[in-house]
Parts: structure tokens; C-alpha cells; sequence
């Protein structure tokens, strides 16, 4: 079980600003996942092209089963995050992006404005987090008891959660 | 009034695996809609070539004016409903499928992996359906009192719903 | 500060209805807004090419900051707001079209067939509203509390609201 971080922000791609983002992703997955897997984290800078390139990298060479992103995906030019996820993803899971800004809209009027999505390529899932460090957990909490069952449906290796912290959900099969 | 409901699944159109999901939608549509219809019902493999084959005939040729579809919109390789769908509706409406996740997530967490859609062609409304049997009622429930407002706007047949299971909204006219 | 209100209708833009929708916007941005602006207002017939053509002028020519539209995002085959808005904006924000056709659906059934979506084209923000005039008000304070910070983003004026009637919400920068 391979997971990526891929923290996007010109910033933090240039030194000029720590990332906090991808190591809040890393510290609750090592809470919350109780099955082993490994890690890797990449930062990159904003635009479409650096974006889609280390996801396709990740997807077909490094076979990550589990992707989540941070960052670029406000309504400012530089977050393109969005047009990136277009040119990588074979199936786009709309469900993820709704979700993830109705939880956030019980605690900003800003939610709306983010356009996080999520998708499938090949055996890869990949999640786009909103940028802010505060709004991480938040957002995974909302949503990760569906991954597991996800990951088993595209063929992505399994992982297990703490019950007390994320209530895994896998329905009974048809 | 012609309404199709057309079950999509590699195992039901092979035979392997009884079809309970389009019997389920009929039965529904039988005790919700009082004004008189008929029922078409079809079987097809997943893939999008035969999801979209089948539903350009029943749009272009038998001039269905509601088709619902059961199964195929989940993130498994072999859900491609929704890529059908692209391929054949010429006005998507989100609403539907905003609505049926939203629903649905108060009985299962797996809710947002739906890739449900709805869209028009021409003079029929087609609406994607979860594939269990299951969530089937609880889909239509959450839907239906926009539907026949619908079919009226895109200029197909007038459905009445009986006001005990289903109160169908018409706004007064602008 | 420029502000466009553009009313899409067949029968307003021949002057066989007069438009109530696009004063009422008026109105309601006249009393919620204490930062100078300006407004323009156009009719426009429904149909891709005027409501498209409308909207490029009014973001490359007169570089609206904020471009508010009412009409043509039904279902019916004269609503084409949505197919001339994809022509348009260069970064779509699906969180306001789930966040308006969700509050309508309150009032509403039928709120899930609107088809309103938004997003920018460079420093311009263009947000459909509904078509009637009764829900107009309830649209805008559905979603107005994160419009500032979207034009501030987006490199458009900067305004501020009465607080009494919405609080514009700006995160802390991170």
C-alpha cells in the first residue's frame, strides 16, 4: 500500500515557506490507518503541467494506490490544480468535491468557493485537500470512511482504520 | 407516456445473476404514478457502447420520455454509465445527481463514490439509479417530485403522482 | 467597481415582459453593498451565442468586476445560459451552483433542476441566478457571504457589505 502526498504551492516548492500541509495529511494517516503502508511526499509548484506530470508519475510508474494533493485549488489564476486533475483522471468521482465543501461550509462561507475534485486512474485514487493546514483534517475526516471500499472497488490494495477515529464502511456485496 | 427502465450489468444481461433492480424501479413507478404509461424494460452489459446504444434508441427512436437507468455508476473499471451518459444527454442537470448523493449519504458513507448523473436529449429526461435493489425506492423518494415538472418543461408527456407517496411541485408560471 | 446585471429572456429582450428580475438584483445590491460601485444592465434573448457574446464583452471590454445573470438555466430547450457560460468562463466553481440549487430546496422541489453554475474569466466573476424574481433574494444572500473574497482573489475591486445583512467572510491569509 503506497500512499503520495503531493503538496502543491509555489511557495513551499521554492523554500520560501515550510510545508505544514503534507506532513498534517501524513501525521493523521499514521493515526487513523492501522494497516501497514508506506509513504512519499512530493512538493510542487502550481500549474497545470508540474501537477499533472508528478500525478502521472505516481499513477503509472509508481503505482501509488492512494494520492491525496493540498493546495491550488481556490478561484486565484495560479490554482490549477483542477485542470490538472482533468488531464490525469480516467473517471471523476463527483461525489468527494461536494462533499468536501459542504462539510467545510459549516465552518466557512469560503467553502464554495474551492474546487476540489477527485478521480480514479487506473488503481490510483486521487483526492485533492484544500490548501490550509486547519482545514485538513477536517476535510479528511468528512470523507475517508468511503476510501477504503473505493480502493477495493478499483483494485487498489486494502487498508483497515481505527473504528474509533474513522468508521470504515464496506456495504455487504450485491 | 413511455417509460424504459433499462438495467445495466454484465452479470444480469449474461443471465448469471437474477435482474431485481428493474423490477424494483417498475413496481415503485407503478404505485406512485396514477396517470396511465407504459413500461419498456432492457437488459444491457456494462461498457459504454452498448449503455449509450441502447439509450440513443430509446431516446431517438422510441421517443421514451422517461428512462431510468440501474447500475454501472460506481468507480469500478467496469462502471461506465456515466461516460454513456456524456455521450448521449445534450443538457446535464447536476441537481439530480447532487440530490441522490446527498440522500443517500444518510443511509451509507459510501454514498459519494456514486458517479450518478441526469440530462435531457431531446424530449427525454434520463436519470441514473443506484444498482441495488435496495436504495432503488429510497432514489426515486428523494427525486420524483421534480419529475414530471421536468418532463413538462422538455415537452414530454403529463404524469400525475398519487399526493400520498410522492406530491409532485409545478410552480405556477412566470 | 463595475457590476453587470444581464437579464437572458426571449420575451423580455423583445419587450413582451418587462424585466423584474434584473431591478430586483439592483435593488438588492444597492442595499446590501457601502462600497462604491456602478452598475450596467443588458437584456439579452436566451440562446448560446447572445448570452456567450454578452458575457465576453462585458469581461474583456469592460472588464466587469462582478456579472450577475437571471435566466435560461432550466431544463427546457431555450435555456442555454449553462452552454454559453462553459464558452465563457476559464475556471468553473461548482460549489455555487450545489450551494444555490441546495438553499432553493428548502423552498422548493423542483430547485434541483436548475442548471446555475459560475466561475471567472480572468479578473471577472460571473454568477447565474435564478430566473424568477421571488427567488432571486434568497439566492444572493445564499451565497453573497463569500463573493468579496472571491473578487479579491481573482485580482478584481474590492467591496464590502452592510454586516446586518451579509457578513462577507475573509479568511485570515495562510
Amino acid at each position: 500500500m503506497l500512499i503520495a502526498i503531493v503538496t502543491i504551492s509555489d511557495r513551499a516548492s521554492r523554500g520560501q515557506y515550510e510545508d505544514v500541509s503534507g506532513p498534517a495529511i501524513e501525521t493523521w494517516l499514521r493515526e487513523v490507518i492501522v494497516t501497514p503502508f508506506e509513504i512519499v511526499r512530493q512538493i510542487v509548484p502550481d500549474g497545470v503541467v508540474p501537477v499533472r506530470d508528478v500525478l502521472l508519475a505516481l499513477c503509472d510508474e509508481q503505482h501509488a494506490d492512494l494520492i491525496l494533493t493540498t493546495g491550488g485549488t481556490g478561484p486565484a489564476p495560479r490554482d490549477q490544480t483542477p485542470e490538472a486533475m482533468r488531464e490525469v483522471v480516467t473517471s471523476e468521482l463527483p461525489g468527494f468535491g461536494e462533499q468536501l465543501r459542504r462539510a467545510s461550509l459549516e465552518q466557512t462561507p469560503t467553502a464554495i468557493l474551492s474546487r476540489q475534485m477527485a478521480g480514479t486512474r487506473g488503481t490510483s485514487l486521487i483526492i485533492n485537500l484544500p490548501g490550509k493546514p486547519v482545514s485538513i483534517r477536517f476535510s479528511l475526516d468528512a470523507v475517508f470512511a468511503a476510501v477504503p471500499y473505493c480502493l477495493d472497488l478499483i483494485g487498489a490494495g486494502r487498508i483497515e482504520t481505527d473504528p474509533a477515529r474513522v468508521k470504515t464502511f464496506r456495504p455487504a456485496s450485491s
